[in-house]
């Protein structure tokens, strides 16, 4: 017996793939689709088609650029500061950074983090590509800005090491308490950190 | 300056719309399926655009069913009980009290509740059709199956005045402790209706 019909069904199934989402969101996002007007949900499944060929990567900072740009403005760009280059994880980490406004260099996107468990090997991350930047940029510092997880700290350590006796100025984003978070919540690694990275008032 | 590609962008922003998801929750999306292969997205995208063509609503009992069918299983299948009734705001609804597999009736969907504040009067549901039906299928028993909020419980009480002097059974849906709840975390107004509603051993 049908309870809901098939075209559901598969929408239904086909949302759950979405990372988090369980049968209940899915059902309750077939279902605001269902009762939106058809617009809402011709316009979605429109900028879904599209995602695949309207993107590409920048081939100097792999950070996502529209198709047919071969690079991005966040490189291009004069008021960029090309020997400053921020080193991050994946493309998202790049909009985070921009949200602060504090930022004036150029970034490199590593398209992952070292993980053995997942088998993400410093091989299939885009390293070399950062080495040949920094001869070719005559880069001064790089920061590196990768995720504060194991992950991010073994490939943080591992281009270090890669780095070898390049005269480029390493840095790493600070460690320590979130703003607006008390002491008594913090977890003891955070606030070992924020003690060893003090600074003086 | 483009930090994001127009069509990653467009994406984020239409995947917004869907109920509870935020800016970092849309991105995620996003990122997920511009990561997964082509085809996830491609098959997401063809299941959203054949929703509203490929749904719709049971002429009797207002359930979801698949285009040109003009009856619901659940109404038309011989094993079903035409003559008990369960009432629910929303299609939805179905399946779970389908997933009890404790009920062998038929449903009637109102298609919402009575809701002054969201413009919703009875008069926008599927009442007028439920009386209609009741007489027409000589129903004997009705069960007020709508949510147990304040526009669930108004909607049931509409239909009961509605109902006037027709000899059929008005019941509904028992109020009490959810299984597996700690008495101590029951709010009182749940608590209230489980003295109420006490059964005898």
């Amino acid at each position: 017996m049908q309870i809901l019909p098939p075209a559901l069904q598969t929408l239904i199934e086909d949302l759950g793939s979405l990372p988090g989402v369980g049968p209940r969101t899915a059902e309750r996002y077939a279902y605001y689709l269902l009762k939106a007007e058809k617009n809402t949900a011709d316009k979605l499944s429109a900028s879904i088609s599209k995602i695949h060929d309207g993107i590409s990567t920048c081939q100097k900072t792999f950070a996502l650029v529209e198709k047919g740009k071969e690079l991005s403005d966040l490189y291009t760009d004069a008021a960029r500061d090309k020997q400053l280059v921020a080193v991050v994880g994946e493309p998202f980490d790049i909009v985070a950074l921009e949200k602060t406004g504090q930022f004036k260099g150029t970034y490199h996107v590593l398209g992952g983090l070292v993980s053995p468990i997942d088998g993400i090997s410093p091989d299939q991350l885009h390293i070399e590509e950062l080495m040949v930047r920094i001869d070719s940029d005559k880069v001064k510092e790089i920061i590196l800005a990768t995720n504060a997880s194991v992950e991010g700290e073994s490939t943080a350590l591992y281009i270090q090491q890669q780095l070898g006796d390049r005269n480029v100025k390493i840095t790493r984003l600070a460690r320590g308490l979130p703003v607006g978070v008390d002491l008594e919540y913090a977890d003891q690694i955070t606030l070992g950190r924020a003690l060893e990275g003090r600074t003086i008032l």
